[in-house]
């Protein structure tokens, strides 16, 4: 057995909680650090890049979620050992991680006029852009999941991002808009949210 | 053998030079169609998520630069199987491209001056941040590779975008940063620009 100790912040989203989904869905022990916000300034220019989630392995660090979320995925067999499949579930979360980026830019905004402007043109251009693709390839690659016709971190990576959406705490953002641009993202979200193992997890104390 | 092609704009740099790269590395023939920029906009929206590189296999198309690096990487035997080595490999391919879009950022912007404050803030912070940390890993991992203790996907994505550093070709970024900073990151790319197979892609007619 590894070392695991996954770093991020102390929040149940973002980039750090699927790679903690998947560790827990595997039956994986794991040290899960979390750094309160007051701490991050201190600890920041530790961090490899500057950012967080990390995970050590045996003493040895990894950065950037998407890497975490593949090497994890490998321990817990939810990473697809089919090139062909192992793409579908890359594209997938890059694809997350590309748009998430355009909306995590504007999180910290302190000009109210600007971030209106900003999530405006997102939920009016990119984040639909984003749903109806991710909608048409889920249908594309079976219905149910994104990839390799089971779950896999794709579907917690895209879990994670449609909850963000849907939870009513992007200010200018619809939390119908995934309802209204991708239904079959909702029933997805539906089908991961009541996964035994991932109920179990947010039923932990 | 499988039917590949390979979508970008139609210069030798970017996001999608590596895939070429590995592609022509592996002695893997494809159909290298290059987008020349006044054909793009009437294309754009008909790409996955809007962007290139996409590479479609026997017709079936994926999109996201690194995902497609990964996927040519498992064909040309450029992409470590051991999983450790695969995370280090995946690790500074998702850093290059976290840094790489902060300055695509400011590729075409026409504010001047505000392009010469963002790029001046790239130069004095996140450029050297990420240079260091590529340059300790580099001596981490072995002191000639990224990963693998052999030329990867990595080692071309960090190749591509060092080169593009150095070109001179980003105002108000010094050419001599690489230098400056990361001296060793200048022998990784005239190692990887030395190699027979890349000398003799670049010196095809």
């Amino acid at each position: 057995m590894k070392n695991l100790k996954l770093t991020y912040f102390d929040f149940p989203g973002g980039r750090g909680e699927p790679a903690r989904l998947a560790l827990f869905l595997g039956g994986i022990d794991f040290e899960d650090q979390r750094i309160p916000s007051d701490q991050w300034p201190a600890l920041k220019t530790q961090m490899p890049f500057h950012a967080l989630p990390v995970l050590e392995v045996d003493g040895k660090t990894i950065s950037q979620c998407n890497t975490i979320n593949r090497y994890v995925g490998r321990l817990t067999d939810l990473y697809p050992t089919d090139p062909w499949q192992a793409a579908l579930c890359d594209e997938v979360m890059d694809a997350i991680e590309d748009i998430g980026q355009q909306i995590f830019s504007t999180l910290f905004m302190t000009d109210e006029d600007e971030k209106k402007r900003l999530r405006e043109a997102l939920e009016n251009g990119p984040i639909p852009v984003y749903l109806n693709r991710l909608q048409a390839y889920l249908s594309e690659h079976g219905g149910e999941y994104f990839a390799d016709n089971r779950l896999t971190v794709a579907d917690l990576k895209v879990y994670i991002w449609i909850r963000h959406l849907r939870s009513g705490n992007l200010d200018y953002i619809s939390p119908t808009l995934v309802e209204q641009c991708a239904p079959l993202l909702v029933k997805h979200f539906e089908r991961v949210n009541s996964h035994a193992r991932i109920i179990a997890y947010y039923q932990r104390p």
